[in-house]
This record gives structure tokens, C-alpha cells and sequence, in this order.
């Protein structure tokens, strides 16, 4: 591809020779027929010396660079020239028959099937969409259009995929909710009957877990991204377009609003509203309903500044206890000095 | 099934009509053949607009309800009654021809084996067991009567499953343990040669994983609930009805005693004994062993009550911090005011 | 095995009779066939019941025990003892039919495949290597010598495995980075078309996730072992030898030295430099670059000798509280009392 061509189709401003290219890399790793990209500032020092046939920058570093394909979000241009490029994964094609593909599923003509794969009764795998091999998509369950999902990926009975979603290696959606009767004689299983819907241009990490409701639906909202390793409960709602970093955990029944942000191995108690807009700092604990746009951090968590400043104290809690009791003491002292001299006063 | 029916069967007082069902459902989106329930009273304003046929509910609620089907445990009573309606998952029967089941395994006649399952030389499968597709079932591993495996369950080699257990998709018991011992060259591993056992009636979450012990067992006694993405390492014993919420992390040979309660996230040290009955909050890390009936919160973790009070201080930190320095600056003042005005005194 | 053959093999001093033995246990569970091992002097009491035929011990203990097989660390002794009865688990041998061989892969002819595997084009399985049944070996990855991938590992294309690599049940490599740009019509994928590279002598525990790279690799380094349920981001960089226990998190692009060791829970955020030599207390949460052999610990990480004594303020807090109030009010006292006393001396 010229660098012109990918100009046009990306909207960029060349500046520089035209030129046949062949990949994308990184400034350091780029060679004399790849793109790189500029970004972040912290990079800036490696464009002198780039070998790359151009760089995607912004205005303000256009003048710095050989070669540039100019915009006003050179991350969002690069992650674009990137999709040109990136060939999708699989080496299988049509619909394996080492397959288990039940009688009464309705699979359309154009999915891609690998081995090992098991899809149950009136499941439905709609147009374009790829099972890889050792994925599991239980009774009813329903995958839309443009789907992928990778290695191993369970879907329980019942769940629900909409268009584009994406789910890595290992997830699985609908399992069982950690619901229990207290009797007299132990626990007894609350049957959960619910189940999982996934709306489109969702994507899910390598063997995160996501609940079947108790009753009635768990939800993740359109154009939603959750990375590895998370843990949804039961009858959890997600919003659209929110973020859910690695190891994260949300207890049943909390609703999450539209472009929420849950940082990395962030806990979120049952039953709680967490509203649209909200930030939660990394290994944060909350336990109570958040309004919308709120930033928070800490176990428990408190507003993100206040952390922040908190935070910094705690190294110096030693001195300050120490600092309290010297108080005390000069005080006491003080205090006696005080009432000697007015007794003296009051003898005199 | 008919209310009157339903009443016989879980013990329940019908005040109201008798009619015919079909399901449950919440009260909110119950339908006029479905019955609902009413434990929380954070839910009882649904009780004048449901739409269900009965709710289950305590006898203070009764009163409200058009229909009311009473007794003092409406979650548990509810629970029984979603058993009676809830139809268990899974659209294959007998034993798959796509599975490997070695001819020197021992699987019941009345197990459900699906695709792509694997039962290794040794194992045993029990009456009325089912393992979904993509189960691993290693050498001389023993799973009981009643027990589902579902789809990708892995039960490395020894490993010995009681009664009417359930394991969630994913789950992974009996792989190595994490140990090693340093020598010059590096690390060389400890070889894990023991084994885990799950006793009768344990629910095992999806993910989750047991490691085996590396001499002896891993043991999880009967009754106890384990959630989703857990980690129990080599030698650690759990007893009897615990509770073991999503994504806690236990190291290797702590004992965990009866009724015990690991809200999410919890982190818990090797070799520690966290007695009968102890309830630890969520995201709490553990260090310390545990007497029994002991409430415990935070990182390292104190007394929960301690917690709670020392917690709605950490935000006040900075502000506790500024006036330790107002207080010392002041008391100078006050020294030097007294020393001056003795001083003072003395030459009069 | 006669003690006084284990003894040469392993350069260990016989005290006491020789005796043929079968296999290793603990002190406690030891029968009168097996060795037994000290290493940590919280046991020594069950050195005198024991019933094994010999205890491998440390000089200092050599006297207590009526057969001692006496060396400088038992721990490394005893787990090599332990590796010469270990049996390996697997009771398949050859090259499964049941599994899905690409014709472009080049498997060599003694590795073993087990049911239910499935090996991509241009895919490498080395000499010795053993993939349990429904393992996943993606396009283009390669697999070295002695390599053990235990049921259901996920390699997505262009993963390369060293030699003697363990990767225990349901680990995932080479998953999609959690990379999105941000465009006005929600997130854009930004497409990883890096890798996952993982040296020789490394060790992985079940069902982790490690992502390949946005560009370039993600690479573990030789010897390095890694606990279960660890999550790594893209283009994370681990060093030789180092030790990450189970349940950390590790975010994107952060270069973790050799010898490292990363306690339970720990989370570290993106783009830092953890350095040779640096310990990292159970869920601890790093924020900023550590420079080499730092002790750290909390959230956020600090000092570990600092973070030890703020901890044990920690539960003094609404004390220390209450005391600063305190000092406050008898402060003012005191100052109005000085003052009066001042006012009454100018007016005498």
C-alpha cells in the first residue's frame, strides 16, 4: 500500500515523499516499509532516529518528523492502520466435522466451525461468525452476526450474543450465580433460572466469568470492553460503552452506568448503583451507590483527591501517633506549670 | 401445577384463591400464572402492583398480598419452589461416541458422558453423574453419585469427588501445587504428589482453581459453596458450609475451618487457621491465624468493628496530619510565653 | 531405592541402619517405608513419633533423628527425592486420532498428543513434548523440547514456547491485549498483532492469562515460575528466575526485573520498571517504578518496614483521632488561661 492510499482512507495529511509500505511497528522497531506512530510525548525522542517510512503524528510534531501523516488523534489513525494490516486469526474453515452440531441448532451457512466444538438444541450461530475449536454453546443460546469466539469459550443455556462481540479464550458466560437458602440442615441451592445477554461490539477477556441471573437477565451493555480474569455476578447490569479492567469484581445485582471505568482488580459490593461517567481507581473497594461522574479510589473507597492526599499520609502515621504523645506530655507539663504558678499567685 | 399444590409440597399457608401456575418469577416482572417472593423489604412497595398469581412471603406481609402463600422463610421456601420449576441444562444424553473413555476406566451406565470428553485409565464415574462436553477426567480420579461437570472441567490425575457435587465451567482441581525449592541453578520444582478431595454437596465456581497437596490432600468438606475465579492452593482444608465468595486467593496449607465466610477478594497467608464461624469482609488480606466466631476486616486485618471506625478516619488523615503541626506550633508559642513570663516573674 | 542409594544420588550423609524405601511423606504421615524431611524447625517436634524409615535434615537436627540423612538444605534435598518416585500424569500415549493435526504443522514424531487437540498451520510441537487433550496450539507457534501443556491450554498463533516449559490446565497465552482508541463513536480495537514469547524452565500456573503483545512481544524469562489466575497485559516483560504468586495483575508494558518476586494479589500498574531483585508484599499495589532489591508493601505500595509499623497505627486511628480533639481543647484552655493571667498581670 502507498502512504498516500492509506492518507486518503484514513484522512491524513501526508508530509514527505509517497512510498510503498507493508506493515505497521513501533518508532523503535519500525523499518525503512512500516508506519509507526506518535502519541505519546514520552516517545517524542525516538523520532529523530526511527528507520520508519513514515510517522503518524500530530500537528505539533509534524515539523519533527521526515516523513508525516499528519491528524488530530494520531492513536486512534494508528489503531486504523493497524486494522489494515492485521490478518485474523484461524486455520480452519467451513464447519468441522469433528464437530458436535445438534440436529435442532440452526447454524448459518457462512459460520465457521472449528473442531471439538458442541452447540445444543435450537442454538442459534448467525452469518460471518467464527467458533474456534473447544467451544461450547449450550441449548438456546443465541450468537449473532460477525462474532468471534476463541478457544474453549462456554456459553451456558440460554445466553444471549449480539452482533460483532468478541470473546477471548476460556470465557464463560452463564454459568450458575453463588446463590443459597440458609435451612436448617445447610445450604440449599437457589436454582438460577436467568440468563446472560451480551449486546454488540462487546468484547470479553481470556477466562473471565459472567453469571446467568437468578431470575430474569445479567446484561453488558453495547460497545463495552472487559478484560481478563473478571468476575460478573448474577443479574449484574453494564452499561454502554464502559471499561472493566483485569480481575475486577462486581457482586450480584449492582448496576453499572454507560462509560464507567473500573481499573484493575477493583471490587464492587452487591446491590449497588454505580453511575454513568464514574472512575474507580485501581484495587478500589466500593460499597456504596455512587452518583454519576464520580472518581474514587481506596478500601473503602473515598473521592479520588481526598485518596490521593490520604494516601500520602499513611507513611507518616507512626510519627504522628509518636508526635500526638509528645503533645500530651509537653502539654501535661504545661498544664502543671500552669497550676503551680497559680497557686503560687494565689498564695501570694 | 396448582397453588394449593405447591403450598402442600414446601409447607405454606395459601391465603387467597387457589389457581393454576406455570413458574416464579421476581415480583416485579411476575406474570398472572408465575408466583414471586417477598423476603427484603426494600422490595415490599411491589407488593400492590405485582402481577403474580401468589408471593411468598413472611406473616407480618401476608395481609398485603392479594394472594399470599406464608411461612417464616420466604427466601428458602422460594428457593424450593424455583427447584420445582428449574430444568437442568444440557441437550445430550448417554455416552458420546466422540469421547475417550479408557477401557480401563469404570463409568456407570446411567453417567452422561458428552462430546469430547476425556475419562482417563483408573477413573470411576458414578450413577447419575454428567459430564459436559470438553470434561478432563484424569487417572484413578473418582467422581460420585449426582454429580454435573460442566463443559471444560479439569480433574487432574487422583483426584476424588463425593455426592451430588457441582463444578462450574473451567473449573481446574488437582494441578500442581506452586513450590519449589531454590537451589545454586535456580529454581527446581517440588513435586506435587498428593491429591484433592471434595466432599458431598460442595459447589465449585467457574475457573476456579485447587491445587493438590504436594504430599497428603487438599480437602474441601461437605456443604461448602466455593464462587467463581477462586484460588486454593496445595494442602490448604476447608470445612464444612463455608462460603468462599468470587476471586478469593488462599496460600498453601492454611486450614479453614466450619460455617467460615471469605467475602470477594479475600486474600489469605499459608500455614494459618482461620477458626469455626469467622467471617472476613471483602478484599480483606489475612496474615494472621484466626480464632473461631472472630469478624475481621481490612489489609493487614483487625476486629471489623475496629475497621469500620478506623476507616471513616482515613479520609481525615491530611486534616489530622495539619493540625498535629497547628497544635506543636502553637504549644512553642505557649512554651515560650510561659518561659518568658517566668523569666519575667523571676527578675521582678 | 535402599536409603544408602538415595543418599549417594542425592549427596546426602546416612546416619543410622539402611533399609529399602518406596516413596517420601511427611514427618506425621509417614510409614515405616518412606523418607520423611525437617525443614522448618515449627515441625521438629514430630521428629521423635515419626514412623519413617529416615528423615532428611539439616546437621543441627542430625542427632534427634534415629535415621537422619544429614545435608545442608533439606528442602532441595527432599524435593529431589521427591522428583525420583514422582510418576508423571497421562495415560495416553502417540498421537491422539481423535485430535486435529493441520498438514502444514510439524509435530515431532515423539510427542505425545492426547484426544481433542488442536495443532494450527505452520504450528511446532518439539521432541518429547506432551499436549493433554483439548489443548489449543494456534498458527505459526512454535514448541520446544520436554514441554508439558496439561488439558485445555490456549496458545493463540505465533506463541513460542521454550524448552521444558510446564503450562498447567486452562492457561491462556497469547490472548488480545486490552488495547482500544478512543473515536467519537465509542472504542475503537486497536488490533495486537504482537506475541507472547515465554523462555525455557518457566512454569504456569492454571487457567493464568497472558496477552500478546499491541507490537512486538510479551516475553517471560527463562526459570521464571508463575502462580494460578495471574493476569499479564501486552507487551509485559518478566525477567529469569523471577516469582509471581497467584492472582496478581500485571498492566501493560511494565518491565518486571530478575529475581523479582510479586507476593499473592499484588497488582502493578502499566509502563513501570519493577527491578532485579525487588519484593513485593501479598496485595500490594505498585504505582511507580521500583528501583533494584526494593522491599515494598500496601496500597500504594511504600517501604515495607514503613508499611509494617503505619499498619499497626492503622487500628489506633480514631484514637489518635479523639486525643488531637482533646489536645485541641486543653490547648485553648490553656491559651485563654495564659491570657487572662496575662490581662490581670497588666492590669495589676
Amino acid at each position: 500500500m502507498l502512504l498516500s492510499e492509506l492518507a486518503t482512507r484514513l484522512n491524513l495529511t501526508l508530509t514527505g515523499e509517497d512510498r510503498d509500505i507493508t506493515g505497521v511497528n513501533t518508532l523503535a522497531d519500525a523499518g525503512p516499509q512500516e508506519v509507526a506512530f506518535l502519541a505519546n510525548p514520552k516517545y517524542r525522542d525516538q523520532l529523530a532516529a526511527t528507520r520508519a517510512a513514515a510517522v503518524i503524528l500530530g500537528p505539533d510534531d509534524a515539523s519533527d518528523a521526515v516523513t508525516g501523516l499528519v491528524c488530530d488523534n494520531p492513536y486512534l489513525a494508528f489503531a486504523r492502520a493497524v486494522q489494515l494490516f492485521a490478518v485474523p486469526q484461524g486455520s480452519f474453515t467451513g464447519q468441522s466435522e469433528r464437530s458436535f452440531i445438534h440436529p435442532e441448532a440452526d447454524v448459518h451457512s457462512s459460520a465457521t466451525i472449528g473442531p471439538n466444538v458442541f452447540v445444543g438444541a435450537g442454538a442459534q450461530i448467525g452469518p460471518d461468525t467464527t467458533l474456534f475449536p473447544g467451544c461450547y454453546v449450550g441449548e438456546e443460546s443465541r450468537v449473532g452476526t460477525g462474532c468471534t469466539l476463541y478457544p474453549n469459550v462456554v456459553l451456558m443455556a440460554g445466553t444471549g450474543i449480539g452482533d460483532r462481540v468478541v470473546l477471548h479464550a476460556g470465557v464463560v458466560l452463564g454459568s450458575d450465580g453463588f446463590g443459597f437458602a440458609q435451612s436448617r440442615a445447610g445450604m440449599e441451592k437457589f436454582p438460577q433460572i436467568g440468563r446472560v445477554i451480551v449486546e454488540d461490539d462487546v468484547e470479553i477477556g481470556a477466562n473471565t466469568t459472567i453469571d446467568r441471573a437468578a431470575l430474569g437477565e445479567t446484561r453488558i451493555g453495547r460497545g463495552t470492553k472487559i478484560d481478563n480474569l473478571v468476575q460478573l455476578g448474577h443479574n449484574v447490569q453494564v452499561g454502554k460503552n464502559s471499561i472493566i479492567v483485569a480481575q475486577v469484581g462486581v457482586a450480584g445485582s449492582t448496576v453499572i452506568g454507560d462509560r464507567v471505568i473500573l481499573a484493575g482488580q477493583v471490587g464492587v459490593a452487591g446491590h449497588l448503583s454505580i453511575g454513568d461517567g464514574c472512575r474507580v481507581g485501581a484495587k478500589s473497594g466500593i460499597g456504596k451507590t455512587l452518583p454519576p461522574n464520580t472518581d474514587v479510589s481506596g478500601i473503602p473507597a473515598i473521592p479520588h483527591g481526598t485518596y490521593l492526599r490520604a494516601a500520602t499520609t499513611i507513611p507518616k502515621l507512626p510519627d504522628m501517633a509518636r508526635r500526638i504523645k509528645q503533645l500530651e506530655k509537653e502539654l501535661e507539663k504545661l498544664q502543671s506549670l500552669m497550676s503551680d504558678s497559680f497557686s503560687k499567685e494565689n498564695k501570694e
